[in-house]
């Protein structure tokens, strides 16, 4: 391919911001789809105290693609700035702040996100998967000592990400969300869709339950990959294997193909059972390596950027 | 003179905001120097929660010297938004928020506001009179209904604008703060002074206060302009004439020479008594038409700016 290639990124928080901050190397036709489903910290008050939509993974994203000099890092650090005091405005990033106060001023979640864009001379667009706050609810076992075999609904991507539990399936609160029109077209016109990492039933996985979306993630002409995290996450995944990580995802999204699964070298236990997994998926299993080597279970966005390449340009 | 005048423009709030609306259609080499004093509202919260500069006053002259288009005018809309809300958020301007983390980011009180203007295109700079957060005291009579001749100390500059009592005198606590100095710089460099409208005893002299500042005022080669209020303001200066207007200025700063006082041409009582007052001050006094007729008490930009244009020019 002659031009560099549009590229999708869906997730939230940590793993998009790092997923992002590799492919703006690789292409300049870039967006990132963004969980708005945030009921926690900074987001989550301001979601309480002004009806919006959490903005925090929104923020991060835009960080994440801020123009590379001193304009676009300075603004980019103001956004991830956190005011730390005894009072009122402890803990809220001020991007938060701002990106709300577009919302409440153009009327329009998207307008508003390209306005801040704008700003950081980013290198990329971020949309909200859906412009409607959502709650996610997880069907959880063994939250009872006594009832090991009990299933129990938690609430809310706070709850989910930090439960003692066993994550069975998540679902979206609406069920039903309008998904998001400009993330639509992106989809359709995209060569490349790129899912994960991040944390898996918050933050990769509810991209998957807004049912337009997916539908647009299932029909597109796009090539799917999937980037595995580097292990389990407390809470959430805790135990989970690589293999697990893809059957829960496919579970949540039965028609979704997905054509390369990427993982880190360093964290297959057992390579051929991956293999045999994805390949049940339709995919084939890139195993790489993507680790940082200083910053454990986070991917290195430098080596994500050189596989990410090498795999977009494959004939 | 064939280049464009050095200006600046001492003093805070919207009578601060509409004299740099007017300036910066008379030159491109305008410095806006900023009471810090304020103690009410976001700027007040800021100040207790965060130990900052108020920053609402030099929020609001930002704002008013954004470039006039739709860049311009968004971030400028952003800046003085408030929000709206039941919660911990309610009543913050956008504004006050982001020139405080530009402050805790870089530690620097002009570099942050430099930041800002270069965000919203400033035609025009904006400085405080000091980097350290003042508070305004007042002796103030007749607050004891049964000793109208007792003079009270307040505290706080909210404190002073409405007071029920009659305002004898101002004055800075710390006594003696340090001029910020690249205000200094501006006030030596500059051809012209322009000092008020604004609230006289909370905006207007507190920058007389300031001792360098004052000195360096003194001493400018620049000519001095004060311009007026349209009328008594409730609260800190009830009952007071144009003449006391001059009279209270004179007694903060009694070295300071003037040299041309403006006053709006429905607004003087006594025009006679207005000129012998301000030849006591070793200036000339022009009066113009520069009120607004849809906004009483206000002054209108474009006639502040013909008028401003005419007395920079004349020989």
């Amino acid at each position: 391919m002659s031009r560099a290639p549009r590229v999708v990124a869906l997730g939230g928080g940590h793993g998009l911001a790092a997923s992002l901050s590799a492919l703006r190397h690789v292409t300049d036709q870039l967006t990132a789809v963004v969980t708005v489903a945030d009921n926690g910290g900074s987001s989550g008050r301001l979601r309480r105290e002004l009806g919006v939509l959490p903005p925090g993974d929104l923020r991060m994203a835009l960080a994440a693609l801020c123009r590379d000099d001193e304009w676009g890092r300075t603004w980019a650090d103001v956004l991830q700035h956190r005011f730390r005091s005894n009072g009122e405005l402890h803990d809220h990033a001020v991007g938060n702040l701002l990106i709300v106060a577009l919302w409440e001023l153009l009327g329009e979640a998207v307008d508003g996100l390209d306005w801040v864009g704008r700003l950081l001379g980013a290198e990329g667009r971020v949309l909200p998967m859906s412009a409607v706050p959502l709650d996610i609810t997880a069907r959880v076992l063994g939250l009872d000592p006594e009832h090991p075999e009990l299933i129990t609904e938690i609430r809310g991507q706070a709850e989910v990400a930090s439960t003692e539990g066993h994550v069975v399936d998540v679902a979206l609160d609406p069920a039903d969300p309008p998904a998001c029109p400009e993330a639509l077209v992106a989809i359709a016109e995209a060569d490349w869709v790129v899912v994960g990492p991040g944390s898996w039933f918050t933050s990769v996985i509810p991209n998957l339950l807004v049912p337009a979306l997916c539908r647009g993630l299932e029909q597109t002409s796009a090539r799917r990959l999937l980037t595995l995290n580097l292990g389990e996450q407390k809470g959430e995944t805790d135990g989970f294997s690589p293999e697990t990580h893809l059957e829960v995802l496919a579970g949540h999204a039965p028609d979704l193909r997905i054509d390369v699964v990427l993982a880190d070298a360093g964290h297959v236990p057992d390579p051929e059972s991956l293999r045999r997994t994805a390949e049940s998926l339709g995919a084939e299993l890139v195993i790489a390596d993507i680790a940082d080597e200083d910053r454990e279970l986070h991917h290195a966005p430098d080596k994500l950027a050189k596989v990410y390449r090498e795999i977009f340009l494959r004939p």
